[in-house]
């Protein structure tokens, strides 16, 4: 593919930020990539790993002369990073972003933006429970969807810009309105992260079980909440943060399931169990079926080295 | 190895019936392997896949003479079938289980033991999220754990000999009380479980979330819930209907946990929910260390093919 931008502009370079860089690359999407991050471990981390052209001193330097600038922060930072930024916007830049809740990343940043730019918010669903520069790579986005939610003021040749990049990266790309967005990566991704991490903190603070064997015999199921309860603090703060209606609407929802499902245990409702142990298969299959995980067993996961 | 036991018999072959043949003939543990499942179907399927040595008619015919004998069992079926094969056990034979519940497996099979045969209960940490004599595999017990639930009545050679089998199966064994087990299945599986059924029901049953939209966009943290989700539903539903105690007290602690961080995001307290994920992360490390799961990311699985 040829570049599609001279000059790409990363702030921020953990996960995200540096697998962008690699898949830009990849894919000659960009003629220069600049990043910016704001802590100086993390800038050197990324100059000595060399998946930037160039390391920036600070995000005002990073996002100069670039025809596209990526937001790569916790959700909470976009209003502060976008003030500091607006004015080092180059005429026609294109500002997007890869944050989980775009409702408040339009609220935030939409306030700060000069004329000349174009606010496109976008949310690639891809990730791992890692985090940091080292992170990332070229293939993370590799079929895996890009939700864009344009505003009603973008120029439609700037979304269609913003969505042949994504798709340059490897993504399958759909359009939303943010606050469907919201509603839907809640359901996903919010509040499975968010039961992830507390059943995992449930389990490691009980009297009568031990943390060890919490550990020990976790492969009957409960690892499987560990892995996503291991990812980034801050991300997952600051979405519950800036996407509290609609996750305390769905998780209304599952205490209110949840419920069900105790009062049938506690008074011997089989019938009950069974037919929502039933029904939840399909769903399985269907994830399957359209190439969203994979078939195998255990998700095909190496055997564990003996010990 | 050589053969520890003259004639095993396994009633029940679904996943883990069948991978206990599979495993104990790659071991060469028996010189014989007599099978039996209640559905036609599924003793015919057995016969033609050709995992046992002898496929038999009736439960009591499988066990006659057999010098071990594994129910491989829903946990509610426990007691029917213990009272139907008692009076064709050998003398000294061991019939022991695999259960996800112990303390009920005692209750329902104890009464029904003839004095001369040992009941041992045991408990393998194994499986996956299919199930079926066709679903099974020799490796699926490879450096998983078996708990073991011995009686106080048991002889301890008879305990070492169903220990040494499961050892030869490729487990790590571990012993400890039928209670104390009940309660850390509950913490490290059943719960889990309950979870990721009740959270996938959720999800198919919201009306601004099509389903459609939970299983495109389900990569960001959903489909890992709909594996364990798709696990046997009549298995499942003997869990919770034969360990309600254990179940029902650690569900108590979930939804306590879940409303405090609910309390969390209404309130904005991003200090609390910053604590909670935090502490996540160490146990995630644990379960790596231990050799009970991958380091990889996103469990290492592989990357779905290009639709």
């Amino acid at each position: 593919m040829s570049a599609m931008f001279e000059r790409l502009a990363l702030i921020g370079l953990g996960l995200i930020g540096s697998s962008i860089a690699h898949a830009t690359r990849r894919a000659g999407l960009a003629n220069e990539i600049v990043g910016y991050a704001r802590s100086p471990e993390t800038r050197e981390t990324a100059a000595k790993l060399g998946f930037l052209d160039r390391v920036a001193d600070t995000a005002e330097e990073a996002v100069k002369g670039a025809d596209c600038v990526i937001l790569c922060v916790p959700v909470g930072a976009i209003g502060a990073v976008t003030e500091q930024i607006a004015t080092s916007l180059a005429q026609g830049t294109i500002l997007s972003d890869v944050g989980s809740v775009k409702a408040s990343v339009i609220a935030q940043a939409l306030p700060h933006m000069p004329d000349h730019a174009h606010l496109i918010p976008a949310h690639p669903l891809a990730g791992t429970e890692q985090s940091g520069p080292e992170s990332g790579f070229a293939e993370l986005f590799d079929n895996r969807w890009c939700i864009i939610t344009p505003l009603p003021t973008n120029p439609p040749e700037q979304v269609a810009r913003i969505r042949a990049f994504w798709e340059g990266l490897g993504s399958q790309v759909d359009t939303m309105d943010a606050a469907h967005h919201d509603q839907v990566l809640a359901v996903t991704s919010h509040i499975p992260h968010l039961i992830a991490y507390s059943i995992v903190g449930t389990a490691s603070d009980l009297e009568t079980v031990t943390k060890s064997e919490v550990v020990k015999y976790s492969a009957s199921g409960f690892r499987d909440f560990t892995r996503i309860a291991a990812s980034d603090p801050t991300m997952w703060r600051d979405v519950f943060l800036h996407n509290k209606e609609a996750t305390l609407e769905v998780l209304g929802r599952v205490t209110e399931d949840l419920f069900a499902l105790q009062r049938a245990i506690r008074w011997g409702d089989g019938d009950t169990l069974f037919k929502r142990f039933s029904e939840t298969r399909a769903i399985r299959r269907g994830i399957v079926e359209a190439g969203q995980d994979t078939a195998h067993p255990n998700f095909g996961r190496g055997k564990p080295p003996k010990s």
